[in-house]
């Protein structure tokens, strides 16, 4: 059985903004979808506007990574949903928190901290630097790749140390970012991954296709054995 | 100017129950600010029943470091005080969560886990293991100490992985538990320190007090830089 | 292909020392190949005794994953053999170091440290927890084992603070130990599993087995991409 | 007492090569040395050509925090020596590897990693961000500093990863580079950073010499509790 992501997505620049609507037509979402698609993931997608934002319960519990984009209405998600959403990544499901994802309640809820930073639109280029090879995110990868057109973020960037971080971008403008971080909470596996701008094509790129594409193949990786909880007798005569 | 700790204490089972009052008459913050008081530190208590639980914005603004005792009234703490707590963590305040303070509003908001854990009542041997000889917070202890009486928490504890795991308990029932964990979230360094049941005189014992001191004198640490955010200017021409 | 793992044993007590040899008449290296056998690697064992101790060039290039018993003849592994292991770690060979091996020359090379630990030789319970029940190497373990008799290892364990500690162990006469510790070097995976003295049929339990087949799975896992070094041109004009 | 400061240079091209003896006609040493001094330490030098390199066991007793600057003549440092501070390190001495230190002996030794990277002279821009400003080696630093001429060093760096990440540098050509890496070994802390290129006058600029002040009193802070290792007898009865 192939693994299955849920592609979610905030949904509503695409339609009130033209030069947003110009590059994703059919939304951020389609893009993403597409790209994991080709690489064979079972893909769905689901927006803000949908009735529980289209993550019913149903629909995580057939969802082995979810992705996230957000960038206008992150408190418009409720509370239930970001609930539900938590405690299925404590439960193993995997999370790939996308670019303005950084504020976002479910990861502000799942790092503990503001997860602010610095950021300047200027469509310069950025450099996504490998830092960590051998982690499976790196696969195919290469050194660095280059986004011709991309909307700066930059340290400080306010999140717990990652677990393993595997990418750091370098700006035009003289900032460097920690862009692709790895964190476990409970069974589930949490990636953020820095570009993906709303004004550039960033989702068509082939480089950032893959770094999502291997992001969900590790988020997904089934492992480990179930934990207990509660009272116990002793298990040695005391 | 010496540091300022804040010992704060959910103060219902010294009230309410014969067995736990008769070890901890005046409560166990009297016990804990006691240990510190004699440490050299600057002490003052707050407790739950209190307006604005004792944690008003002038006690937090003049609090070095926060230790957090709770165990069967934790949905009692507001959710101003728990944003009040958390946005002080994050500028700088130290904190100390004792024992049943796993399942704390503000612990589990600043991990994002659940915080679950075994647990067992049976007045046991609890023997805790210096695994990180190097860290401050092991100053003084030698390589174990004893606990003669002690509730048993046992893995797996749900948390983040720590960024320092300075000790480990043995339990005479069989078990083991990371008792000591160090995290640094925003500016704010978190210590997690597992001994202290209501119905133990633990808070009494040198070397608890010890670890609770060394646990202060680390978290109040200043240090660093102020972090900045926000729209920027290139650095460099683009 | 299948995952191929070599399995080193020094293969000494086995044949100078009958209690030993009691229990691993063919060496310890025969039961450990036995498990991995079992659980589908492709295995082949080598010895200290052999020429360059079973470890030339060819070998090594043909292992994915190679275990290392070792205990009383650490010093007469050549420079060579190190020096050979060490570089095929780094370009991404796994090691699994088992038991005594913590003071082999390869881990300690791959560790910069002592490695240095206390010990005793009481044939008494030790009790295997799973603190990162998420990890890999944890499949199927639930959430502890017992090991009836065995040496017991104790804290301090002189080691960097793992990438993931996976396994605390609990002595019947009060010790704890860090048993199972993820490290990163270089393209290679290392893991550190303490249990398996040489006068005790620990590499017969099926627990043990289970965990030294996960990690080599786990170690074995192609994954990332190459790293390169040297003299660059600048990417961007200067 | 105040904290006493080695600083180690293998000083050879400030003797062979005019461009660098024009700006360190001292020797590297002198201007790090002048540096320290200024912000309070207890400072002495030593060299390569010294007798034992001038690191004897009286000096490294002597020495809470030992700086090392090498280039041209890393294999020149004898094995008494590297073997000599190697243990004074894991005894709690503290390290802080300069720039082409990385590829010193003592540096390879503790990393147990090739601590290979790639590199260009083009005197260029350098922008060394704070990624973790709750650190005490950023205190004083603000969000980033400049060096206006300096030699790039860009990823993959081939290093353990660093127990807390504290500085990425920015270079004009496109790359990044961790340039601020934390480690504990044993009881010693270790710093490594980036920055001093001999033909540019990097350790005379007033941050570079801020965060090795920083580091030096970080890396020589006492703290812990001395481990004990070997035979031992049970703590509870088996």
């Amino acid at each position: 059985m192939s693994t299955r992501v849920t592609v979610w997505n905030e949904f509503r620049q695409e339609q009130s903004d033209p030069p947003v609507r110009a590059i994703y037509p059919d939304g951020i979402h389609a893009a993403i979808a597409d790209g994991l698609r080709d690489a064979g993931f079972e893909v769905r997608t689901a927006t803000l506007d949908e009735p529980e934002h289209g993550l019913t319960d149903e629909v995580l519990a057939e969802t082995d990574v979810l992705t996230w984009w957000g960038h206008i209405a992150h408190e418009e998600v409720s509370d239930a949903v970001v609930d539900r959403v938590h405690q299925r990544v404590l439960e193993g499901m995997g999370l790939i928190v996308l670019h303005s994802g950084h504020f976002s309640r479910i990861f502000k809820r799942l790092m503990g901290t503001t997860c602010n930073l610095k950021w300047r639109e200027a469509g310069e280029h950025e450099r996504v630097w490998i830092v960590d090879p051998s982690h499976p995110i790196a696969e195919g990868l290469g050194e660095s790749f280059l986004i011709e057109h991309e909307e700066m973020y930059g340290e400080h960037f306010d999140i717990p140390a990652p677990d393993r971080l595997v990418l750091v971008s370098w700006f035009a403008g003289g900032e460097v970012f920690r862009s692709g971080c790895c964190y476990q909470r409970g069974r589930g596996r949490i990636f953020y991954f820095r570009p993906g701008h709303e004004t550039y094509p960033t989702y068509f790129n082939a480089d950032v296709r893959r770094v999502i594409a291997n992001a969900a193949a590790w988020a997904a990786q089934p492992a480990g054995t179930p934990p207990t909880y509660g009272n116990r007798q002793p298990l040695e005569s005391l």
